[in-house]
C-alpha cells in the first residue's frame, strides 16, 4: 500500500451552484472538523463569494476557502478524479442507476484513496434544488444520507458534514486499529468480582448467604457499565478501604 | 418486546446553555431530518428564544421548537431521564471516568430505548465553552464526537446532526430484541448513590476525601449498567449489610 501522509486532501468536496456564501463558510468548518481541506466550488457565473460572510461562518477554517477552487462547470471541476459520487435524496426518477447508502459506500471510497491514491469527488448540489438530472449523471455514482421521510430537507453544510464523519470514521477504520480507553476484559472483571468478593468474605459478610451470586453480580455491574482499568481499580480500592475500616478501626 | 410506534421520541436533545436563537433554529431542522422531536432548552436566566429567529433557521422544523420544554438547570431536565450521555470535546482534565466515542455508545442507547422504553437525554453544551465539569458530572456517561486533532471545534448545531444521524443508522439496524425491564430512572439512581454514600459515612469512610465522587461514581455506575429496581435494591442492602457489621458485630 502506497504511504499516504494526508489520505483527505484526496477527498475533494464539490459544491454545485451553491447560493449562500454563509453555507460556504460552514461547509469549510465542517470538513475541516473532520481533516477534509480540499474543497471546489462550481458557479456557471462565476461569482466570486463574499469574502467577509465567508470568513464569519468558516472561522478557523477560513484557509479551506482560500485554497478552494472556482469552476465553471462541474465537467470541468470533475475533470482529475477518478470516481465522484453525487449526494441527493432517494427520488428513484432523476436516475436510473442505483442509489448506494453513505455507509455502504464510504469503505470503498477510502480503499481507493488508500490503495492507488486516487482523487474521489463527493458533490453536493443547489441548496433548494439539489442536484440536476445532468448533473447526477455526470458523477460515477450517486449515494443518499439515512434520514427521516417526513422531513429528508438536510442544510447544505449540515450534509457535508455527515459525509466527512463517515468517511472519517471509514479512514480511520482502515488505518489501523480505534482509539484507547477499552473497557476492561472478562477476566480482568472476574478478578475484580472476586476480590470484592474476598473483601467482604474477610470481614464476615457471607455468614450464611452463598457469594456466587454476589460476585456474578459485581462482574456483570462492571461489564455493563463498561468500566475501564482505573474506574474497576477505583470500585477495588473502595472495599479494600472498607475491609481496613472493619478490622483496625475501634468501633 | 414493547411496541414503540416513535422510539425517536424517547430519545431528548438536551441544549444547555445555547446562546445563539438561529443555533436553536438549525438544531431543530437537524433534529427532524432525522426523524427527533424532543428538545429541552437549559437557561438558567429563563429567557425565551426570539421566535422569529427560530422560525428562519428551523424552516418546517418550527414544530421541534414549539413543543420544547425550558427548564432553569440541568438537574430538573435530566430527572426523568434513565441515562443521559454529555457531549464534550475528549480532553481527559474535566471528568475522571471513561469516554465513549459516540460509534460505540449508540447501539447501547437504542437497545435501551426499544427494550424498555427508557427516556434518555443527550446533552450538548453552551457553543464557546461546551459543558462544564459540573454539567458533565450531572451525565451518567461522557461521549465524544471523532473528529480531527488540528481543528475539532464542531458547530452546535452540526454535532446535534451527527449524534442524531448515528443514533438513527444504529435505529434502523437494531433488530427486534426481547421484552423490557427498564432501568431505573435518574431520580431512583440518585437514591441508591445517595443511600450507598450515607452507609458509608456511618461507619467512617470518609474521614478524609469529600463523598461528592463517590456519589457520582455509584449513580453513574448504576445508570450505565442500566439496572433495573431489583438490582439497585440488592446493591443498597449489600451496603446496609456492611453498615451493620461494623456497627454491631464483635471484632
Amino acid at each position: 500500500m502506497k504511504l499516504l501522509e494526508h489520505p483527505e486532501r484526496q477527498m475533494q468536496i464539490v459544491l454545485v451552484r451553491p447560493e449562500g456564501d454563509a453555507n460556504i463558510g460552514a461547509v469549510c468548518r465542517a470538513m475541516k472538523t473532520m481533516g477534509f481541506t480540499s474543497l471546489v466550488l462550481v458557479r456557471p457565473d462565476g461569482r466570486e463569494p463574499d469574502k467577509e460572510i465567508v470568513r464569519t461562518w468558516s472561522l478557523s477554517a477560513y484557509d479551506v476557502f482560500e485554497e478552494a477552487s472556482l469552476y465553471a462547470s462541474l465537467a470541468d471541476a470533475l475533470a482529475d478524479s477518478s470516481f465522484s459520487v453525487g449526494f441527493t435524496r432517494r427520488t428513484g426518477s432523476r436516475r436510473r442507476t442505483r442509489f448506494y447508502d453513505l455507509e455502504e459506500i464510504a469503505p470503498g471510497i477510502i480503499r481507493r484513496v488508500l490503495e492507488s491514491g486516487e482523487l474521489i469527488s463527493l458533490v453536493f448540489g443547489n441548496e433548494q434544488s439539489g442536484l440536476d438530472s445532468e448533473e447526477l449523471a455526470l458523477c460515477s455514482a450517486a449515494a443518499s444520507i439515512e434520514s427521516h421521510f417526513a422531513f429528508p430537507s438536510l442544510n447544505l453544510s449540515h450534509a457535508v458534514q455527515i459525509v466527512c464523519y463517515s468517511l472519517r470514521r471509514a479512514l480511520m477504520g482502515a488505518a489501523s486499529g480505534t482509539p484507547g480507553d477499552p473497557g476492561i476484559t472478562r477476566r480482568e472483571a472476574e478478578t475484580v468480582a472476586e476480590n470484592i468478593t474476598e473483601e467482604l468474605r474477610t470481614i464476615g459478610f457471607f455468614t450464611l448467604a452463598d457469594s456466587t451470586w454476589l460476585r456474578n453480580f459485581f462482574r456483570d455491574l462492571v461489564e455493563r457499565a463498561g468500566l475501564n482499568s482505573r474506574e474497576s481499580e477505583y470500585l477495588k480500592s473502595l472495599f479494600e478501604k472498607i475491609r481496613n475500616l472493619k478490622l483496625h478501626r475501634p468501633e
